[in-house]
């Protein structure tokens, strides 16, 4: 990112028209072909991109996605114990606790001890939880479509399929065989 | 995901043949639904699964992605300054003073002072680090065919175009428009 300015600078003499340096004459860097070719290396580029872009724009809506990751498994039941959250998210179990503390203050989730056994604790979707969850889904579409948005909607179909044969293939936790 | 399951059941009548507890009845793990929808979620999973997975791998055979990443480049042509190095691989200036410093240690690139401009390295690839990349493209290629195996040719030509697309549309160094 060069940018010509002339900010902050004092000049004797009127400086003329043409910049010495012109921006075409830049060369752009390139990546090497061979890198370009490997499909790995592009699959691990794009996770750095979506980290990059896509995770703080979410931020930035207030949305914070361990936050929504919990509330989204939560919505689809409620979990007898702290660990079967972590386990299928795959979170640190000490990171989940303080996820749950933050969820728990802005009354997204309750928490509640099992009578039957005092050391589980049942976690549980609040109604203002379902609420922020649909507030979130919208944003997180649109950063979605907006992320996706080379690509039309047969294409972005054929990506998702591609992708998700590879991630059932890594981790069962996606529904894979 | 409903189970069923005799665990934690009492039978007035012995049950016959079967374990109590068999593995399967243990109930897997599952990410939400919403997640695995979500096209930004698999990319960023399997991100980290690369970065997890095949990175360890390309490391335990000798192979450092950063070194590689280089020596790729320069098998491409030499270039005039470090910085160019830097900025086409986007890796820190510095990070890559210390990459070159041991590319040099093993006899894979020279690093030559331009005589008209004495700030300025030319940097090369020699022809051992040539060598060094014939046999680190064969690791590679056998790493990304195992994480790849879910797909036949005709999958991973479709994702690979379709993630350099994607690429291509966020970062200028990929060669898009």
């Amino acid at each position: 990112m060069i940018t010509a300015s002339n900010d902050k600078q004092s000049y004797p003499i009127p400086v003329a028209s043409a910049p010495v340096t012109a921006p075409d004459a830049v060369p752009r860097p390139r990546l090497p072909k061979e890198l370009v070719k490997s499909t790995l290396f592009l699959l691990k580029r794009l996770g750095d991109a979506v980290r990059e872009r896509a995770v703080p724009e979410f931020l930035a809506a207030g949305c914070n996605p361990y936050h929504h990751a919990v509330l989204a498994l939560l919505a689809e039941g409620a979990r007898d114990t702290q660990a079967e959250i972590a386990d299928a998210l795959r979170f640190d179990r000490s990171h989940l606790v303080g996820l749950l503390d933050d969820l728990e203050a802005d009354g997204f989730v309750s928490r509640e001890r099992d009578p039957h056994d005092r050391r589980r604790h049942v976690v549980k979707i609040t109604r203002a939880g379902k609420q922020a969850l649909v507030q979130r889904r919208a944003v997180m579409k649109r950063i979605e479509n907006e992320f996706l948005a080379p690509l039309d909607a047969e294409s972005r179909k054929q990506l998702h399929e591609l992708l998700l044969k590879l991630a059932s293939y890594h981790d069962v936790r996606y529904g894979g065989s």
